[in-house]
């Protein structure tokens, strides 16, 4: 997979680019990471990105020119077309079933603004999708375009190790994931529960079950509505309401 | 204010910290970032900060004893109790109103994994709020830890410039913000609508507006729901069902 993201700030990138999974997954060549940065695609002689809205009103938008060239200089030809991905406050909320689907692509370009809008015709003719991580406001798409990025690439061929990969598993059960302990059994008097230490598997996956099924009770009952639950499970959750009305 | 990131990869946040409104914010004083790796603070000879699962399992866990320490060294003696942040993807989501609330903290810690989970001690003992950025499964907690920096410190007194301020505003409308453009009116084929280029302020005002509600209602009919709208307004949503319906 190819990922080009454009910006204004490509030094913000190192940091992220250089580290851990996404360092990895370079070298081991399931991705190519580039920042380009779109100001050196403006026609203007002083290189300007931004211009006044028509119409009036405050803040600059992004002109048209240099990300539209931008966009064709990162194309290949040939190429089967590209997700061309705006980071936008009013775009799609990011999903994990949206990560997923990025992780099929061959080839994505992020477009990142910052501080200001974008002229609508980018909207309209260049992108084919507009996403946004969540209903906060931020500096610019940098943030998104990073977040965005890791998400995707890990979930590409053989970039996560075994063990690394198993993290998820919460969110692949429809529950939240139950407490877990490590060493000492006791830190500061603070104790891990004496059933985690019986050696009773049996007992231990039923404590696991019924605390992964009480914190979704407690953090996202939404979760418990998307998912056929079993007569075992619709009793403890009657029971956990008990609890709560005493 | 004070943010401390405590993190098994403090490199990635070199770009990020030193860079635009993070960058200017720290050199006014509204804000000092640091980061702390935490496997600097553990008493482990090889300097290990995760250890197996009680009662078995895959994957690794952090420990409590680093993560209490580092928190512990960074929390200045009769300081206000800080905010101790766990970045979770169990967490509460992240959203605007959150990121307000914190922007009146003094301090905030956040505490990053990578890969692993946590001893449980640390989010029951320690940690005074668990937040997520959304329902995507990330590499580590240094990524929503960047966000939630970001989103927080542009809320701070005095960061924005007054430019910058505006690009919020139609989060603070309870609609989407309407389509803009900017230079030039033709841009390879692609023209500006006629009546931003009319000097009719009046008809501006309005077709932002119906614009605005009309791209709300076709992405985000949720934010319609909360908003008391006016008799003119629930005209033209009635208008916009019939269009959809023809």
């Amino acid at each position: 997979m190819k990922i080009d993201v454009l910006t204004l700030f490509p030094e913000m990138f190192t940091g992220v680019f250089n580290d851990s999974i996404l360092k990895r997954a370079q070298a081991s060549g399931a991705v190519e990471l580039n920042t380009v940065n779109f100001r050196e695609f403006s026609e203007n002689k002083h290189k300007k990105v931004d211009d006044y809205p028509y119409g009036g009103g405050a803040g600059m938008l992004l002109t048209a020119q240099p990300i539209f060239d931008a966009v064709e200089s990162v194309c290949q030809a040939g190429e089967t077309k590209p997700r061309i991905i705006l980071m936008c406050p009013q775009g799609e909320r990011f999903t994990q079933s949206k990560a997923e689907e990025l992780s099929k692509e061959e080839h994505l370009i992020f477009i990142c603004g910052h501080y200001e809008g974008f002229d609508e015709r980018i909207r309209e003719y260049l992108v084919t999708d507009e996403l946004s991580l969540g209903d906060y406001v931020l500096t610019g798409g940098e943030l998104a375009a990073m977040v965005m990025t890791d998400a995707v690439v890990r979930l590409l061929p053989d970039v996560l190790g075994k063990q690394e990969s198993h993290e998820d598993d919460s969110f692949s059960t429809g529950l939240l994931e139950f407490p877990q302990y490590t060493r000492p059994v006791d830190f500061r008097g603070m104790v891990v529960p004496e059933v985690l230490i019986s050696g009773n598997h049996k007992r231990i996956e039923q404590w696991r079950h019924e605390q992964s099924l009480y914190r979704t009770y407690q953090r996202r009952p939404d979760l418990l509505e998307s998912r056929s639950l079993t007569e075992k499970e619709k009793q403890l959750i009657d029971q956990f309401k008990a609890l709560k009305n005493d």
